[in-house]
């Protein structure tokens, strides 16, 4: 019954413009026309199928993301299309490819971190794709420390060259996308070596392979390193695997790392090594931007998930018929709610956190091409803390990670929760959520490496950590915590207030959530700075108190997603109902959160048992709220059911004959009689092992 | 450096006798001489050889497990292995097949609920495979309620057939493993329909396949449903879809569910229905089989994910090297310890709830089949609170859910908390485990479904708590409770008790911990009926209250698991050691618990905050006695490296050059230059895009 909308009855319940929220998701106006514009581009364009991706091989698979690359970059031609269009085109073709290194880590790596020759030579050859480039920084041995890396780039004075090296099987770099069958070249991140002496990771140009016939060029050896986990996901990647036997490079394509106009650090003629004096924390380099997109990435995946899982939870119906009426839909379900429109909440949550990351890394990164360090006081607060971490000269990757702390901080805390959530949406669409057509055994598998490939969770929280316990111990010098732990400076306050609630409609106030999450992430802060006190050998203490120390991490980034989310509230949202909806969640968000860390809550005495159980029975309400506006809610995403890539989370709702459709395309259906059964299964019948051939 | 033991020194650490502790794990010197024998058996042939799954299309995997299946019952047959030997045979081939559901549904669901006559003609006939059976239950629209099937079996007088047909799209029989395409016949449920009445759903004996060419009968219609979650995992299943038009078998092949030598059911030659009085909630079905065999799967699966994790984290160095020395252990840090422990905790607890609960389906079996009913009362007392399941003549599945209530919450309570082991193992293990050759993304895969293909966990669990309710509201009326719920006999004293932990070490006495399990279990429940009581309709305050439900029916659950580990401890476990280190798994199990769900014992009174960060103390401590074991702790589940699959699990540790030469075995790295790169990547490269074929 293709054209009829099964979830119109849904749809006209909303209380709400979904038009309008459709503007606020994209971020303007402007925005969401071109998201829709090229959205239904790519959906239109039978070169874009992706619904076969699970049932091919890996070689046809490859080939097939090849094919779809390197067409997507012709229709980018033909169309005219501008960079924001273009890069709008290659992420709803939504296949994980070569090009995604090329445009999001090789050549950010030298617009980054080259000199203004180096970009005058390289920038044109990969802006028209006549090199292909990788990121080629984790080794089979090293991935959250860099600083352990074991690659080595050995300057020779004699002929004023590098010698890149692999010493040993664990110094292989191992992982990059698109270096294993595809990239010309990579930004090599090895031990920079003169005279001797080490001078820590840096990043290297190096050509891979032949711009003739595609040969890896002498001393090198490179491949792919296998498949990984899911059916097509990111099996259509190919992620690397890379030697170098002496491998000599000029002294040029040493990635000089400019910051502003100053030179940071260069390798002379002669072998010297010249540092400039401008603060090594303020380098700006790749991992910024990366950082910037996976955010954004994260936001995009858990939306979809979420917008699959509400839409088949309006379909599905099960138990609860009475008088041989229909059952009840599942989404009427309070089990149901409680597990999804958190997770509902979050994806907006998420949403308007990322937008903030990118204001910030925006502002950021123009003051700093202005020379502008003077004006960045938070900044510097923040990078302090986090020391350690810029001791080496472990290329711009770590160091610009501290540089925006702050955004780290909400960048971990996503991460954290982001991956249970899509397998929670699975779950939530019961047996036929594990098929491949659901989409999201696909979108688990993709989304899956977000949480390690860009620093261990652990790692980075940790981090976050140390700066809180810097924070703590300035407390009394009369130093303002600033920023995203600006709270801190009312720590007297917060250590001791109580939470005023006394009706469960108290908890709909923004100031008491914010004042209770204060109050927790404060108080376990400083729990651990007391504890940690206690240790006569600091680094002792901190290795020992990990545990307590990644729970107050976390309870700090979850202050910041949720103040993020109280902050968007109070801007101008036009649209009939939109704030309202809007403020719904972010209160869903808030007293999940809650309810999920009462421990926390409770042991350190912010909130009583009775204050909590109101905020249970809160949550409650709120879910009444949020069902009639469950589906526009996912609708205002604005997802073609081609980058949705899912049966379940179909638009119209129409399920059942489309999951029974689809199972014939399988392989398998080619024949009624499979093919193995004259060789295997007739013998067996049979009784005819004996002579059976196994 | 095949042949040396890299992990050596881990394991001359361990303090306990580690040949004695693998007899604990596989429950006595036989099942473990067993159980190694055959192992070794399967690891020694390469027919056997599974390393390749990831990298086969759909096609090649399924015919390669056809060989394989077909291969091993070979082996069976030539090797007179006895029914034990067999079975533990295709548990080490590791690979789901369509034998699974034969040996595993469709015998057990005629052994269980077949008449005499049914049994001598068709059990002979399925022992020697000479057809194939699947367990056609599930339902495009109808998974967890099994009352809504909607297939009908039409009794026609004229003819004594029954008429099996599918009347609606929703009706196609959808998920069956083994259906797709192999199995020659089904044990089918639909709706019996006699002289226009519906009787419910009923199990019948139906053929699908022609024993001649194994082309589908007349009115069937039968394929698979297409690709899953993962690589390999159950890809090498044809699980299937079914419809019926009309499809006639005779009278004597509906199930007749016989319990002890009594008949329950039966439909007579004018279509008349015949029910006697033996208690419906005793039918003793297939799924109890089943459940016993999910059990056991689980436990295995959560350790040998628990063991690569575990083998990987004492491999793997990370940061904190000294002077130049060797980095830390992962396996050193808190933050692993404090995740990687209790799990390995965890594997341990399932083990041994599973065989309490082995030995409990054994022992109401025999008690059955002696017509022994009354010596039954605690699965009376059981049985009762969960009426609502058995007022429907839903089949023997789920009455014996009903049954055997008691294993039911355990059972249900191992999903809740198995996946999540799983996948956290995977991320314990960094970005590696993210690779096929890991195996965890294959142990995740196969293991996901086991939430689901027997029974939504949240339905189960409401289940749970319908019992919980029933008991608190009989604790007025002398009623007592038994069986796993007995402690609720001591709820007055369990409502106002306070826990006396005041040192730490205090937390290590099981009967402080148990107290406060029971108190915290006891709470929440009463908690849930006070609530309850509040509403006019008793059925619309289950639907409101179902998340406070769900939570007091995972504290239950979890007590029981506490429970039965506690049990074990007292009974003589000999060993040098054994018994301490077990003791240690035992307490860190239950603080892990109580710090997650530290917010239960706190709002309910149970602990106060001083005796909750006690016990994160105490658990931190514990963590160091588990180190220089853990090695060895999971030794003992005695697993081969072909069993586990995992080059980051390897038994000797060497695992990078291992996984470097791994990776040249994808499809990808046959050809040095891919193919795709002449159509694709050189006109892209070359410019020439204009005249390329896309």
């Amino acid at each position: 019954m293709d054209g009829v909308d099964y979830l119109a009855d849904e749809r006209s319940k909303a209380q709400f413009d979904v038009d309008e929220l459709k503007i606020v998701w994209a971020g303007s106006p402007h925005a969401f026309e071109v998201s829709d514009r090229i959205s239904r581009l790519v959906a239109s364009d039978p070169a874009f199928r992706k619904d076969n991706r699970p049932m091919l091989g890996r070689k046809e698979l490859f080939k097939n993301t090849l094919r779809k690359a390197t067409y997507a970059w012709k229709r980018i031609i033909e169309l005219r299309l501008n960079e924001e269009e273009a890069s709008k085109l290659r992420f709803y073709v939504d296949e994980p490819a070569f090009t995604d290194l090329h445009w999001g880590m090789f050549v950010p790596a030298i617009k980054g971190q080259g000199t203004d020759e180096q970009q005058q030579k390289w920038l044109p050859l990969a802006y028209k794709m006549q090199i292909i480039g990788c990121y080629a920084q984790t080794e089979l041995g090293h991935g959250s420390n860099v600083q352990g890396l074991e690659t080595t780039a050995t300057f020779d004075p004699q002929t004023d060259e590098f010698i890149i090296h692999s010493p040993t099987l664990t110094s292989s770099k191992w992982w990059p996308g698109g270096l294993g069958k595809i990239s010309t070249h990579g930004v090599v991140y090895a031990r920079l070596i003169t005279d001797g002496q080490d001078h820590g990771v840096h990043g290297f140009i190096v050509q891979l392979r032949s711009l003739d016939d595609h040969s890896p060029l002498p001393g090198i050896t490179v491949g792919d390193i296998g498949m990984k986990f899911g059916n097509g996901a990111y099996n259509t990647m190919d992620n690397g695997v890379l030697r170098f036997d002496h491998v000599r490079i000029p002294r040029d394509q040493m990635l000089m790392r400019f910051v502003g106009k100053e030179l940071v650090f260069q390798v002379t003629r002669d072998g010297k090594v010249k540092q400039s004096n401008v603060p090594r924390q303020l380098v700006y380099g790749t991992m910024v931007f990366v950082r910037q997109t996976i955010v954004a990435d994260a936001s995009c995946a858990i939306s979809r998930a979420v917008c699959i899982a509400t839409r088949y939870s309006a379909v599905r119906r099960q138990f609860g018929s009475q008088n041989g009426g229909a059952e009840t839909q599942v989404i009427d379900y309070k089990t149901q709610q409680n597990r999804l429109f958190p997770l509902l909440a979050s994806a907006y949550a998420f949403r308007f956190v990322g937008e903030w990351l990118k204001w910030l890394y925006t502002d950021v990164t123009q003051r700093l091409q202005a020379n502008d360090f003077s004006t960045l006081p938070e900044a510097h607060a923040c990078t302090a803390g986090l020391k350690s971490l810029t001791t080496s000269a472990t290329a711009a990757a770590l160091s610009s990670a501290a540089t925006f702390s702050f955004g780290i901080f909400s960048y971990t805390c996503l991460h954290h929760i982001l991956k249970d959530a899509i397998e929670e949406c699975r779950k939530l669409c019961g047996g036929h959520g594990y098929l491949c057509t659901s989409g999201l055994p696909e979108l688990f598998a993709v989304y899956v490496p977000a949480c390690t490939y860009e620093g261990d969770n652990i790692v980075l929280l940790l981090q976050v950590a140390r700066f809180l316990m810097k924070t703590v111990s300035q407390l009394g010098s009369g130093k303002k915590p600033v920023g995203t732990t600006a709270y801190m400076g009312r720590a007297e306050h917060l250590l001791q207030c109580q939470c005023d609630v006394q009706r469960a409609e108290d908890w709909l106030k923004p100031s008491a959530i914010l004042e209770a999450f204060e109050a927790r992430a404060t108080r376990m802060s400083v729990a651990c700075a007391r504890n940690l006190s206690k240790f006569k050998n600091q680094e002792e203490g901190f290795l020992e108190l990990q545990a307590d120390l990644v729970e107050a991490a976390v309870a700090h980034c979850q202050l910041i997603v949720v103040s993020k989310f109280i902050e968007k509230l109070q801007q101008d949202i036009p649209g009939n109902g939109v704030k309202q909806v809007l403020g719904v969640l972010c209160n869903v968000y808030a007293l999940n959160i809650l309810h999920k860390h009462l421990g926390d809550f409770l042991s350190t005495g912010c909130i009583t048992p009775k204050q909590g159980s109101l905020a249970s029975e809160q949550l409650r309400s709120l879910y009444s709220q949020v069902r009639p506006n469950a589906i526009a809610l996912v609708d205002a995403f604005n997802y073609t059911d081609h980058y949705l890539g899912s049966v379940l989370g179909r638009y119209d709702g129409n399920v059942y004959p489309k999951l029974y459709e689809e199972a014939w395309k399988d392989p398998l259906n080619d024949t009624v009689v499979p093919d193995g059964y004259h060789e295997y299964i007739r013998p067996l019948l049979k009784q005819q092992l004996r002579t059976a051939r196994l």
